[in-house]
C-alpha cells in the first residue's frame, strides 16, 4: 500500500523524508506551492490523489479546517486510510470522521495532533484496550513551558521571553492560541476523548490563560511556596463524568514536570492496572512531529489497519472536580473559599481552599472584569 | 485465538487478571500450585497447552531458563505466537528464538522484559522501524532506584536502605542480581539489541555495581559536586560499533532522571528524526507488569503477527566511547587520566578526564583488588 501527503509543510515535508528513508514509498504530494525536489510525485490537485488506486493512505499535514476536512471526508467514502497531524481539524471532527471512516471500513490515525514527536496518543490507546483510565494530564505545548522556563530559570518577565519566543520561531507573531490555552485544549479534549472512550469538543475545555503571569507570580510560587509552575491540560474521570480544563499549575519541585525544561512536551495518562505512564519528548518540529506521522503511516502499511469506534456517552461536567488555587489579583473583595491571603503591594496572593473547577472559573472571570491582570493557577498536588 | 500463561505468580496472574477485565480469553493456566480461582483452566501439564489447537499464543511468566526455554520452544515449533516477561530468557536465547519464530511464521513479543509495566521495548522496536537510534540511557531497576532515593532524601547509609527494602519486598534477600547490576545489564543487552538490530549478550555489558555506594559517596555528589546520581544502563553508538554498559551516574539537578523517585523506572531513546523520547512508569509489580505482557497478548490476538528479524553484525567494543568518571577510593596510586582530586580523611574523591569506558573498567578492577570498598560513577553530562 502506497501513500500520499497533503501539505508539504513543515511536518509533511519531515514525515516525508523520514519515509522515504525507512523505505516507504509516497507516491504523491499535495501542495500548491513548487518543490522542485518532488519531481513527478508534486501535485496541486487532490483528485490525483483520489483517483490512484495505488494510494491506499492519505496524511494530512494541511492545518486549519478547510481544505483538510473535505478532502479527508473524499479520502474516507474513496476507502483510503486516512493520518492527520492536524489538531484543529481532529478535535472539531472527531465523530463525524470516525463514524465515517467506520462505515468505510477504513481507519483514521492522528498520533502528531498531540504531544509532536511523542508517541502519546497511540500509547494512550493502547493502553485504553485493557485498563481503566482515570487522568491524564500533561505539558502539551512547547511554546509556553519555553515561555514559563526561561522565566523560572532567568528571572525574566513574560513580555520579554514571549518576544524571545517569537523571535526563534517557538512563538507565532499571533501567539494566542499557544498562550491563552486553545492549542493546549484542543490536544486535552483529543488525549480526554481517548482516555475516556467519548467525544470531548473544544468548548467542554475550561481554560485559564498563561498570559498573565508575571515575574512577581515566578518568584513568589518558586520562592514563597516552594513550588513550580506549568501549563498543563488535564483530563480527570469520576464516577458521574469527566472534568477537562487547561490551566497553569503548581506543582512540586520533584515533579517530573518539574524538569521539563525548553520547548519539551510532557504527557501522562493515570490506569487503574498500569499506574502512572509519562512520556516525555519534542512537542513540535520537523523531524519529531514528522516521525510521528510517518508512524502512523507504516502501522498502516504494515495491516494494522481495525478501528474500533464505539463512543460513550460520558458528561463533562467540570463541577465535579475540587482543587485549590493560587490567586494574585488587585480585586478588592473576599470569597468564603479564600484560604490563605497575603497583600503585597496592591496585590493579593490567595491559595484557595478546595472548590470546584467550574466554580472558579466562574468566579475567575467576575474578578477579571474588574481586574484583566489577575492570574490563577490550579495546586497539584 | 486464545491465550495460555505459563506461570501463575506475581505477573502470570496480574497478566491473566488483565486479559480477562478486558474479554480476552485465557484458556489455560500452567502452574504446578493449586489455585481454586482458575478452575478448569489450571493445568500443571505443559502438552495440554501444546496440543490445543484454540490456544494460538503462550505467555510465558515462569522466569529462569529452564523449563521456560524449553516450553517456548515447543510452543513455536506448533506453531505457536510466543510473548515473555523473563529477561534473563530473552536476553540468553535471543537470537535463538527470534530465529526459530522467524523459521515457523510466527511472531515473538517480550515487552514486559524490561521496564515492566512501561511499554519501553514497544516503543523502542516501533520507532527503530524509521529512525536511526543512536542511544538508549535509563533507569530499568526499581530497587537500586529505591535505594539511591532514600540514601539522598534521607540522608542514610546503603546497608541501612537496602534492609529496608528487603523488608518491603522491594529487594531480595539475594540482593546481587539488583544492586550489582545483572538485572540491568540484561534489560540494557535486551534494549540495545532492539534499538541497535543487532545481538548484544549479557557478557558483553561492563558493570559497576551499585554495592559501594556510601553515604559520602551521595553527600559529596549532591553537595559539593552538586549533581545527583542514579544507577543506569547504556546503550551507544558509534560509526564503528556500539558500547554497552552499567554504571551508577552522575547527572544534572536538572535531569529528568533526578526526579524519577522511589522504584519507578524511567527509560530514553534518542533517534536522529525523533530526538529523544522518555518513557516513565512503574518497572515492576503485579498489575503494571501484567498489563505489559497482556498488551503483548491483545496485539497478537489483533492480529499483529509481523516478526521482522534480520540483525546486523555490530561490533560491541566499550572501548569506542569516552567520558568522566566520578571515584572514591583509599588507593594510594595515582592514575595519568586523574584530573581533580580531593583527599577527605583516608580517601580520595576523584573526577577523571574523558577516559573510555573500556579501560575505566580494567583499572577499576586494579583498583578494586587493593580497595574493595571503592565507587565508580560515570559522568552523564
Amino acid at each position: 500500500m502506497k501513500s500520499a501527503i497533503l501539505g508539504f509543510g513543515i511536518v509533511g515535508s519531515g514525515a516525508y523524508d523520514v519515509l522515504n528513508r525507512a523505505g516507504f514509498e509516497v507516491k504523491k504530494v499535495l501542495d500548491i506551492r513548487p518543490h522542485d525536489e518532488l519531481g513527478d510525485k508534486l501535485t496541486s490537485n487532490f483528485d490525483d490523489i483520489l483517483n490512484d488506486k495505488e494510494i491506499g493512505i492519505v496524511a494530512e499535514a494541511i492545518g486549519g479546517l478547510e481544505p483538510a476536512h473535505t478532502f479527508l471526508v473524499k479520502a474516507i467514502k474513496a476507502g483510503k486510510h486516512v493520518v492527520s497531524s492536524n489538531k484543529h481539524l481532529i478535535c472539531t471532527y472527531y465523530d463525524e470522521l470516525h463514524s465515517l471512516a467506520k462505515e468505510n471500513g477504513v481507519t483514521i490515525k492522528f498520533t502528531s495532533s498531540a504531544g509532536g514527536g511523542i508517541p502519546w496518543l497511540y500509547n494512550l490507546k493502547r493502553n485504553a484496550r485493557c485498563d481503566e483510565i482515570y487522568k491524564i494530564m500533561g505539558i502539551m505545548n512547547g511554546t509556553t513551558n519555553f515561555i514559563l522556563d526561561a522565566m523560572i530559570s532567568d528571572g525574566r518577565d513574560f513580555d520579554e521571553v514571549l518576544k524571545e519566543a517569537q523571535a526563534l520561531g517557538y512563538a507565532e507573531a499571533n501567539p494566542s492560541a499557544d498562550i491563552d490555552g486553545l492549542d493546549t485544549a484542543r490536544k486535552t479534549a483529543i488525549s480526554s476523548s481517548i482516555a475516556f472512550n467519548t467525544i470531548i469538543k473544544e468548548e467542554n475545555v475550561d481554560i485559564f490563560s498563561l498570559r498573565n503571569i508575571k515575574k512577581a507570580d515566578v518568584d513568589y510560587i518558586t520562592k514563597k511556596l516552594n513550588m513550580n509552575v506549568r501549563y498543563l491540560g488535564f483530563g480527570v474521570k469520576s464516577d458521574d463524568g469527566v472534568s477537562v480544563f487547561v490551566e497553569p499549575a503548581l506543582l512540586g519541585k520533584g515533579a517530573l514536570e518539574t524538569n521539563v525544561t525548553k520547548n519539551n512536551n510532557m504527557i501522562s495518562l493515570f490506569g487503574e492496572s498500569v499506574g502512572r505512564l509519562s512520556f516525555f519528548g519534542q512537542g513540535a518540529g520537523k523531524y519529531p512531529t514528522g516521525n510521528s506521522l510517518a508512524q502512523d503511516v507504516i502501522d498502516i502499511t504494515l495491516g494494522d489497519t481495525k478501528l474500533d469506534y464505539a463512543p460513550n456517552e460520558v458528561k463533562v461536567n467540570n463541577s465535579l472536580l475540587k482543587r485549590k488555587y493560587y490567586i494574585r489579583t488587585s480585586y478588592g473583595e473576599s470569597f468564603d473559599f479564600y484560604d490563605k491571603v497575603e497583600t503585597i503591594g496592591a496585590d493579593k496572593y490567595i491559595i484557595t481552599k478546595e472548590i470546584n473547577v467550574s466554580k472558579m472559573h466562574e468566579v475567575a472571570n467576575t474578578i477579571l472584569k474588574e481586574d484583566s491582570y489577575a492570574f490563577f493557577a490550579g495546586i497539584e498536588e
